[in-house]
């Protein structure tokens, strides 16, 4: 990707009541895996490098609720202040934090451009911000569209249809929207208390006080704005359907258990990317560690052993410390290889508790673990029991479920 | 509800490639709970008992598969009918059959209101469809609309913004709409080609070609078009929501089980209506039946006994006839007592094996069947594990997933 060639700041407005999603959580508030709505956005704007400084402007009653969301979830270079009754008045505080020196916070460093992207809006890629920064350093504002929907009408005052839009020729106007910052704080000096108290769109003050027109990006179906609980069933469902790309299937080196692990990876290639690896676990693996720092939040570890053992508490050990739980519920299923023939083979419930044991005192770590039993009864059936081992792999990982873990699934 | 002085069928337009959804299957027949997208807008307009006709025009490729849903589903008063290569055209054809002798079509008796309404909009309620057909009987036209959630902004030849609506002034118009059956045919015949092939909306159309506006009728948030796959997610869990609301426990009349059942109705009904039957599971059990004729998709039935014994088939037979499982997939979770004060109790593989075997005969009937086991040890822990059995409980009904049937999960 090009570099940006411009100081470039970032404006959050996470200040709405959320009356439209019902409930009295304000949405940017409510919790995806267990993580609020407003760090999604913040993380997408905090991984980007070239990014400076990342302004989250919340109602004064939130102002707390949004520190410890930034201590809890270390987000960095996140400056939070205290917004205003509209939207438009909490966008120009945001701003002022950049121009003038104030009481609550330091005067930070005015960057050249200013990104203004909703907090309610958690899948934003660099690629649509680098494109918005750059029509906005050469036209002075420029703002991310979709197609529309829906047609849109306009109604007379009896409550009757007075014209419909012609499709085609309007768009959505969605987030995010850059400007140089001259341009948009000019804007916010200028505008009237009306525009203040009733406007919506920061391209509409940007045309209407400095007369700069934006440049209109064609953005991607995922930058739509959580409105409805739909949306927040949705983001939840789109977020587990990113986590569970991909698995690492940890195998010791026993022959039994490299054969199953061999199986289960052939099984679950055609539906996941699969990383596996073969080793005794021990602290310090520099392959794991590899993986560890990767983006990956599922693991299947597969032994022949009893459950939590010192090498399971090693795992968990590790991922605690490789930060992956931070942002994310981690997936590790504890494959139990049966490798009995006998048919009578069968587990106590005493085994059961300390599963479901070690699972609760895990959960705190954002570690789920489930249990997972695989017979090897014969080669025969073996293949089968693998895929269904497989399926109930693909499951757990799709689902996320906390409630489940500690059980033990039979393939 | 008031009832409706007029004759009123039904045009459903299910002919668009889904093109914005991705993948391969057009998006109205993309199963929710392994049922079609469109069967359920055909479900919403079929139990509203004053709807004669449902017309559901699709393109020529999907004329099979649409009636076979139709035969798989039982659906009524359904007629399928070819669409064009437009969403007009389609429209067109739809109302044709109440006009013209087809070949392929018998007439169908022409109504005084006709509703149109898309496939894609599977959360219809009675109380909007008789809103816009009573206005529509008034006005000769009548839409749903919405709020619109983003500004709608025009953009010039050079990709800029040109100007933007004032968010307030406008409406997204959506579906149901509703037209006196005159009104919406001559506007039909009466419009040109461009309008066929390049218009989107039928208030429009008898508005230009009737001088009829149409009365707007605010709508509800659900009425939304399934168009993104984000859509597909969110209906998805909408459904899942709304098929755990309830859930009826059955139990037999021995003390033991019949307090277990007590302490688990205690300690579900703060987060979902509960039934709760005690009953020893016989035939015609009229109790039951009252069950089973309501909206329950949700059992629990608890007993002291082994798996998969006779009274448990009886009452899948029971739910098989009730017809229950033809629209959504039925939970069935098996709560097993132990009560035995032994610490080392244990379950056989042979055991779990009967139990997966078992699931997997009737999920062919659209039944999950899963087990939970419950040990009571003492009364001193037995609250604990209810509470836990409780959670498991509400995470199998909210989760509905297939691919953990005949598992045993461990209270």
């Amino acid at each position: 990707m090009e570099p940006v060639s411009a100081a470039v700041s970032a404006v959050l407005p996470a200040g709405g009541s959320g009356e439209r999603l019902g409930g009295a959580t304000p949405k940017q508030f409510c919790g995806l895996q267990g993580r609020p709505l407003v760090s999604y956005a913040v993380r997408a704007m905090e991984r980007v490098s070239w990014i400076s400084d990342i302004i989250v402007v919340v109602s004064p009653e939130n102002i707390e609720t949004m520190k410890s969301i930034i201590e809890k979830y270390g987000h960095k270079r996140v400056t939070v202040v205290k917004g205003g009754i509209t939207r438009h008045r909490s966008i120009f505080n945001g701003l002022k934090v950049f121009a003038e020196n104030q009481s609550s916070n330091r005067l930070l460093q005015k960057p050249e451009v200013v990104i203004i992207h909703d907090a309610v809006r958690p899948f934003v890629e660099e690629d649509i911000l680098l494109k918005v920064v750059t029509a906005a350093k050469e036209h002075g504002a420029a703002g991310a569209i979709r197609p529309l929907v829906s047609t849109v009408i306009a109604s007379g005052e009896d409550g009757c249809l007075d014209h419909s839009l012609e499709r085609a020729r309007y768009r959505a106007s969605e987030m995010p929207q850059a400007f140089l910052f001259d341009v948009i704080y000019e804007a916010y000096q200028q505008c009237t208390d009306h525009d203040l108290d009733y406007g919506t769109e920061c391209l509409h003050l940007a045309l209407k006080y400095c007369k700069t027109n934006a440049k209109l990006v064609e953005g991607t179906a995922d930058l739509w704005k959580v409105t409805y609980k739909r949306d927040l069933y949705a983001a939840e469902s789109i977020i587990k359907d990113n986590l569970s790309q991909q698995i690492c299937i940890i195998t010791d080196l026993k022959e039994a258990v490299a054969q199953v692990g061999f199986l289960l990876h052939e099984s679950l290639k055609s539906q996941v990317k699969v990383e596996a690896i073969s080793i005794s676990l021990r602290k310090n693996d520099s392959h794991l560690q590899n993986i560890f720092s990767g983006e990956c939040y599922n693991f299947l570890c597969i032994n022949d052993k009893e459950y939590a053992t010192e090498e399971i508490q090693q795992l968990v050990d590790m991922l605690e410390k490789s930060n992956i739980p931070l942002l994310y519920p981690v997936i590790l299923i504890l494959v139990h290889l049966s490798i009995s023939e006998n048919i009578s083979f069968s587990i106590g419930l005493e085994e059961l508790t300390k599963i479901k044991k070690f699972a609760r005192e895990v959960k705190k770590k954002n570690i789920l673990v489930y249990g997972l039993l695989i017979q090897c009864k014969d080669h025969f059936s073996l293949q089968e029991t693998v895929n269904s081992a497989a399926a109930l792999t693909m499951a757990l990982i799709k689902d996320r479920n906390p409630e489940l873990i500690g059980q033990l699934l039979v393939a």
